[in-house]
């Protein structure tokens, strides 16, 4: 199958920077945009890589579902806490064999979405990327990184490798798996400590959590108790990955992680998603995770608190 | 023995409640002053008690140590963040029989003070408290609790039964141990969690700490942790004690943890005595925390983070 047309939901660092690429790659990418519609219409979007900078102009950014309408790919780039939203806005962009692409962080939206659209349309996407929306509009892609799609309780099939053919043509580096929970779990051996401890450590940068040798110790830590938990839940991630996440993480300097900057937004942050979700399902798998269950409370109480 | 002339050093919370209520008692006591020197001498010591309120005027309010001079027992109620200063402040305070009560919390203080002066000056004392500071001079106490005493490294002997004598005189409960460490270690099962978290779940009360499940679940596990701790020390304490020292401090209320005090007001916040020492201690006893280390690794963050 092909993907005429591709419908964006949520243009922040994530939707902007995937669509802007897709779209000059030649593809008919369609943007949903709330509250930056004003500056994508009138300046477009600009995209800065690493070796690369560029200008997608004009944009076709749409302020409705409706005005949108349907698409044969969408790609959700929400923050998880949106998705009660997704009820209202997806009907409109969906004919009968409309694929959803999720690119959002944690546990949950999967389910989500197949519970109410129907999982064969369900396809997951991990972006392990250094991305932030600068301003309204702007997106600086410090490390491109890569993508890893896999299909929502499928092997991987001829629809998911033309996806991955078409993110590859716009280049993206794009990996397929048979198994998206394990690749969620992936993800998350990086988002829980780092996510995490970057509200909870006083609102401070990835190289200043690696900076403090006690608080390094933590984020591996965690590292080990979600990839023990994720063992548990028969998805086997080996020891030697935290050594290459830590690595990988060093070079990426004074980066603000997504949640970090949502909370210093006092914008809503992805508690469930990535640290309440991840923490059920292990505990029920009898995993035990104590740093995992005392982060997750602190940022439950950080996130409620109205803060100075 | 007999205590003739009492030196307070330190006259916040702590020890001004303690040296108000001996100087009402009759004792001769001394104040070691800072800060709150010019509001001292001027208006003397206010303490409002539960059933009680009273003002102590004059204040034998000194300056300096050698102004001071040598006295029969010297109380300590500084922050144990302080103690390099005692190295300057004691000698000019000590004569060859003066007694060290320290008051100051966590682990770390009577070793201190028995290298620097001499093991047989030293008595711990661990107030099990609920006062604050509210304004120069003016100290409110909420909960009176109780004071208990113990020598350094000797059992229960006369000079230790005399200054309960003289406490119980002054009106405070108090009681006496033949284990100071014993002692320590249960006031660490309060000190750890509420002091700890207060700071880490986002500057709040022990009531806000108690009115959110999770957090009031993490409160017991890390009390757990310090009991099992202290079980490997030698210092056995039941798991009774956790339901007893939640129950206590529901009735608080709005209670600001002394930790959260210094953290807000920008002091020093006690750390190491509070949460490195006693990792340290029994990591090295064998004991596992991993949640204590992940409080003690967000603390010292949290306390060297400028702050918003």
């Amino acid at each position: 199958m092909a993907f005429s047309k591709i419908g964006i939901v949520g243009a922040g660092a994530i939707g902007g920077y995937y669509g802007a690429l897709l779209a000059r790659a030649g593809y008919d990418v369609h943007f949903l945009v709330r509250s930056d519609l004003a500056a994508v219409r009138e300046h477009g979007l600009s995209v800065k890589r690493p070796n690369d900078e560029f200008r997608l102009y004009p944009v076709r950014a749409h302020a409705t579902a409706e005005e949108m309408g349907p698409c044969d790919l969408v790609v959700i780039a929400l923050k998880a806490t949106g998705n009660d939203a997704l009820n209202r806005i997806l009907p409109p962009l969906l004919h009968e064999r409309t694929a959803l692409l999720t690119l959002e962080n944690g546990l949950g939206s999967d389910e989500f979405l197949a519970d109410r659209f129907g999982a064969e349309r369900v396809i997951g996407g991990l972006c392990f990327i250094c991305v932030n929306r600068t301003a309204p509009g702007a997106i600086w892609c410090m490390q491109p990184g890569s993508l890893s799609l896999a299909e929502f309780g499928r092997p991987v099939g001829d629809r998911l490798k033309e996806l991955a053919a078409m993110f590859t043509r716009a280049g993206v580096k794009c990996s397929v798996s048979d198994d998206l929970a394990d690749v969620r779990w992936k993800k998350l051996v990086w988002n829980v400590p780092f996510n995490g401890l970057s509200i909870a450590a006083g609102g401070i940068t990835t190289d200043r959590i690696l900076a403090q040798s006690d608080l390094e110790g933590e984020v591996r830590a965690l590292m080990r108790e979600i990839i023990d938990a994720a063992a548990k839940l028969g998805h086997a991630i080996p020891l030697s990955f935290i050594d290459r996440q830590i690595d990988a993480t060093r070079p990426m300097g004074p980066y603000k992680p997504s949640s970090l900057i949502d909370f210093l937004a006092r914008k809503e942050v992805e508690v469930e998603a990535i640290w309440g979700e991840p923490l059920r399902r292990a505990e029920a798998a009898g995993a035990s995770m104590p740093r995992l269950r005392m982060l997750y409370a602190l940022l439950r109480s950080l996130t409620s608190t109205a803060r100075c």
